[in-house]
C-alpha cells in the first residue's frame, strides 16, 4: 500500500472502532444482552456503507472483509468489558465518532465519484454513508433518529461533501490534503456545533404540528 | 419522446414534486432544519422507487437522473420559503400526492412485468413502489407510519394495479387510455376514502391488544 | 427433487407459513385492515431472505417465486378469518415460529457459504435471514423491535449457526442430520429460554439510561 492508501486504511479502521463503540454504547444504555449489543454495534458500524453500496450496486464492502467484521466485534467486547471507563471514555468516543462520520463521507463522496454518479447525487451519498448507520441504530433501539436530534450532524456531511467536490475541482491541493481537510473541516463543524449548541435557522416558522 | 413518453414523463415529473413537498411539509412540521428538511423530502420521493429497483436488481433510477434530484431539492426549497401558503396548498397536495400515488403505482407494476416478474408480484411492486416512500418518511420522523393510519393507501394501489393488469390482458383498449384511467381511479378510491372515511370492514373482531 | 430437497422444500413451506402466521396475528393485533394485515404478513415472511439477497447481490428469492407469494396470502386470510381460534393456534405458532426461525437461519448460512462468504460473516446472514423480518414488522407496526425484547432469538441464531458450521467442518455426520440438529438446537434454545425466562447475563452494569 502507498503512503495515501495507508492513510485511508487508518483512518477507516478509526472510522469502524468509533462508530462500533458508539453503537454499543448506545444498546448497553437500553439494556440489551452482550448479542444484540454486538448485532447494534455492527449495524452501526456497516450500515451507511451498505446502503451506499446497494445504491451503487457493487458488492457491499463487509461481505468479503473479515477485518471489519473482526474489529466491531473485538471493539463492542472492549467496550462492554471496558465500559466503566465509559466517562473518561466520552470524550474519546465523540473526536473518534467525528472523524468516523469524516472519513466515511468523504469516502462515500469518492465511492461514488468513482462509479460516475453526478456529483451532486455523490454529496448525498457521502451523506449517506455518515449518517444512516447511526439512524439505523437509532430507529431499532426505538429512539428518535439521530437526524432528527442533531440536525448538524447530517449537515456537516453535506458541508463537507461540497467543499470536498469544490477544492478537488478547482484546486491543485494534493488529494490527501484535500481529504485531510474536509474531514477535519466536518469534524470541526459537528464539534464547534456541539459546544456552542448551533442550529441551522429555521426561516420558516411552522407552528402548526398536527400530523397531516 | 412520444407522446406516450411524454405523458408518462409529465406525471412523473409531478408526483415527484408532490412527494417532495408532502416531505418537506412533514418533516417542517417535526421542526427539522433545512437540511433536515431537504433528506426527508429525498427519502420520501425516492424511498419506493428505490426499494423496487432494489428488488428487480435494476439500477436505481436517480443515481444517474440529476433532473430527479434537482426537482426535489428545488420543491423543497420551494415549499420552505412559501411554506407561508401551506393552507392553501394543503388540498393541491393532496390532489398531487394522490396522482403521485397513482402514477408510482402503475409505473412499479408496468417496470415489474418488464422485468418478466409475475403480474401477482407486479402488484406488489406496484404498491411498493407507490407507499414506501411515504413509510420510510413517518419512519425516520417517528410517527406512526402511514400504511397503519389510512389503510386505504396501500389499497387503493393493490385495487389500481390489479386493475390496470386486467384491463392489458382483456382488453383492446390503448396503454394510455389503461394508464389514465388505472391512475384516476387510484386517486379517486383515496379521495373518496379520505372525504367519507371509508375503511375496509375488519371481519375480525380482535379485542386483545396486548403484545404477543 | 431428491429426498433431502424435499426436506428443505417442506420445512421452508413450514417456516413461510409460520412467519406468515406471526405477522398476520400482530397486525390483527394493531388493527390493522385486511390489507394492511396481507402486507406485515409478507414482510415478516420475506423481509429476512430479501436483506440477505440484496447482501449477497442474489436474485432476491420471492420475485420470481408465485408460490411464496400464494402461501404467505392464503396463510395471512386463513389466519384472519380463522382467528377466533387464536388461543388454540398460540401454541402451534410459536412452534411453527421457532421452526421458521431455525430453518431460515440455517438456510441464510448456506446461501452465504455457497456465495464464498467467510464463514464468521454467514453466521452474521443466518441471523439476518431469521431475525430481519420480524424487526421490520416491529417497526412498521409501531413496536418495540423483538430483537430488544426477547434477544434469547438473535442469540439462538448465533448459537445454531454456529454449531452448524462447526458441525460440517469438524464431523463426518451427513448434511441432513446436522441441518436437523441444528435446526432442533435453534428451536430448543428459544423454547426452553422462553418457557424459564432464560437471561443472558449482562456482565456490564449498565444504570445510566440517559439518552446519549
Amino acid at each position: 500500500m502507498n503512503m495515501h492508501e495507508q492513510f485511508n486504511f487508518a483512518i477507516e479502521v478509526l472510522g469502524t472502532i468509533s462508530f462500533s463503540m458508539s453503537g454499543s454504547f448506545a444498546a448497553m444504555q437500553k439494556r440489551l444482552d452482550p448479542f444484540g449489543v454486538l448485532i447494534i454495534a455492527f449495524v452501526t458500524s456497516v450500515g451507511g456503507g451498505t446502503v451506499r453500496d446497494l445504491l451503487l450496486d457493487i458488492p457491499v464492502f463487509w461481505m468479503h472483509d473479515l477485518l471489519t467484521c473482526a474489529l466491531i466485534i473485538l471493539t463492542s467486547i472492549f467496550t462492554m468489558v471496558f465500559k466503566s471507563f465509559e466517562k473518561n471514555f466520552r470524550v474519546t468516543l465523540f473526536i473518534f465518532d467525528s472523524f468516523g462520520l469524516g472519513l466515511f463521507t468523504i469516502i462515500g463522496v469518492q465511492k461514488g465519484l468513482h462509479a460516475d454518479i453526478h456529483p451532486l447525487i455523490c454529496i448525498g451519498l457521502g451523506t449517506i454513508t455518515g449518517c444512516f448507520g447511526g439512524i439505523i441504530r437509532d430507529i431499532l433501539l426505538n429512539r428518535i433518529p439521530l437526524i432528527f436530534r442533531k440536525e448538524i450532524y447530517a449537515t456537516a456531511c453535506i458541508v463537507g461533501g461540497s467543499a470536498f467536490l469544490l477544492l478537488t475541482k478547482f484546486t491543485t491541493l494534493s488529494y490527501t490534503i484535500i481529504q485531510i481537510f474536509t474531514i477535519l473541516l466536518i469534524v470541526s463543524i459537528r464539534t464547534l456545533a456541539v459546544k456552542y449548541h448551533w442550529q441551522i435557522p429555521k426561516f420558516y416558522g411552522y407552528e402548526n404540528n398536527s400530523e397531516m
